[in-house]
């Protein structure tokens, strides 16, 4: 199927559903996507004899898995639009069919335009779910042109090589000692940005969409983005009662690290709440005026994404160990989700 | 244990806990006793040997029932604070302990003061559940007065005499032919005009906390909201493409409903999508450009609460066959949930 600036394979899936009569499906689209929703709904419906039901709550990513909560008909499916499989959570997903939402953009005009600012001949190569399937292409073109492409391989999250995801950057780090630099390709910068500080190589981001190649851009940023935490882990110097958020969708949640900080807490006499939540964001955590400083073991985005908007600090499980003095500054890890 | 304007029973719980070596337990609590979770952990904390989560997420009634979604723990007991159970929900809710949060206002006051404005002999007596432990005191306090009092019994939504909720009015409308007048106590809009919608009888509403007694604004209140439903359906006579939306909540889903409407929808040549949602608002509704009009089969109050913030009409079950022109405006009903 055909969407504006992608495509999606629901070849797959509509031969599974018509071969297994499946008739109640849950499907997942991510908020991007989701203006699309009609024509994705309207080709599974006519091509199958199945009912469709949208799930309506936000979803960001491949670690929100759902299940059957309706009470009167089982869900014998669920179709996540946009996102690759996690393989270590596949005891969980046993129901879900991943449909990746593959960028018609071609990366190769943004690839030429980076060759030469490339002073490096060893380059990493990584990418987001959304045009992994340009990943060789990118690898022939930069061959062609004399570099040593190297695509690594990530750990048991991540699906395929050379991706990576908000939460885990180890399809770079399992290689970043073989490469000079890496490239990115891909919009926004939380992606270059977690690379960076995951990796501690050099990275260039190249933005098929506006061709942008960034380089220094995202290290000023990255040196925003460390001042800030530095501010979050200042500001709770004096905090005695700390809330820890356990992400509690089943790709999120971090229980075990989440009752080692409670542990961690306690020892350093300072009070510990645990919080589970599906949905983590400022106006909610509004309600817990007791709290002097959150810890965030869901998402790593959440505490970095929206530093902004939150009232009372949110940081990380690493920043924390910081503010307690078990870990230096300098030991500043990037919060990543290896389970 | 008592905190700020309430009381909370938590002796049997705590029994419970201590008895069944109980380990890990969820605390739903709702957003107006939020700011109180941390002496509602402690207590608990202390006098057991427990962990205790707290369920972050909004929690607005006995329908938003939770369970173990916790990869790596059990969750054995599942506390919800602020609302009694719902009867019918018993094979879903069996890890589910009620505890309620008793108002610690005497009611009496209010009472006396609506007296001399009651000038009907047989009142129908209904309340929520924060001053339902005071109704046994105000059918006294009205016997002792020559009135009649009367406390109805509710269907199977419903758990006390005399109860009502924002979706359920049955302790009503169960001796509505018996009354001359219904006499609410409680605070708020929503619950007396429902009260009243769904008995089409007097109501004198008293709030206990201003010590109001409201009849004539209820009413002008009620008007208004009429009006603004009328204008919701009105708005959407040339809706093409209907979003029909399920409470994903165990306590609000209405799927046969929803696909009946679907139906309905379809013999009437609409384009019709179901979809589910946790949590309900107007700007996770603007993704949806296509849509015309929502239906909310899930709480009756997401449709009409809310009127103003939602961009694109939502109505409510009935209002749709009144769209349909399956039911005429004379047969309007407030929507309630009888499952």
């Amino acid at each position: 199927l055909k969407i504006p600036g992608y495509t999606l394979d629901l070849g797959k899936v509509i031969n599974k559903i018509n071969s297994k009569e499946i008739k109640n499906i849950i499907i997942q689209i991510p908020e991007g996507l989701k203006i699309h929703f009609s024509r994705i709904v309207e080709k599974l419906e006519s091509e199958t004899d199945s009912n469709i039901i949208i799930s309506g709550d936000p979803c960001f990513g491949a670690c929100d898995l759902i299940d059957n909560k309706f009470k009167k008909i089982e869900i014998e499916l669920i179709i996540q639009i946009g996102h690759t499989p996690i393989p270590s959570l596949k005891k969980y997903s046993s129901k879900t069919e991943y449909i990746n939402a593959e960028s018609d953009i071609d990366v190769s005009d943004v690839i030429m335009k980076a060759m030469p600012i490339i002073d490096k001949e060893k380059i990493g190569l990584v990418t987001t779910a959304q045009h992994i399937h340009m990943l060789k292409k990118v690898e022939t073109l930069l061959k062609e042109n004399n570099f040593k492409p190297i695509i690594g391989r990530g750990d048991k999250r991540i699906f395929y090589p050379g991706q990576i995801i908000g939460c885990n950057f180890t399809s770079a780090s399992s290689v970043k000692n073989k490469v000079d630099t890496f490239l990115f390709i891909g919009s926004g910068s939380f992606h270059p940005i977690g690379l960076l500080m995951a990796t501690e190589k050099p990275v260039i981001a190249c933005d098929p969409y506006t061709k942008e190649v960034r380089i220094r851009e995202l290290n000023d940023f990255k040196d925003m983005i460390l001042r800030q935490r530095y501010g979050a882990i200042a500001r709770s110097t004096n905090a005695k009662k700390f809330g820890i958020i356990i992400g509690a969708k089943i790709g999120q949640q971090r229980l075990e690290r989440a009752l080692e900080i409670k542990k961690l807490l306690k020892d350093n006499n300072k009070k510990a709440y645990l919080i589970s939540m599906e949905y983590i964001n400022s106006s909610i955590l509004e309600s817990y005026l007791d709290i002097d400083c959150f810890i965030s073991t869901a998402c790593p985005r959440i505490a970095i994404d929206d530093y902004m908007q939150y009232k009372t600090p949110i940081i990380t499980p690493v920043e924390l160990e910081i503010l307690l003095k078990e870990k230096k500054w300098e030991e500043y890890k990037f919060d990543e989700i290896f389970e």
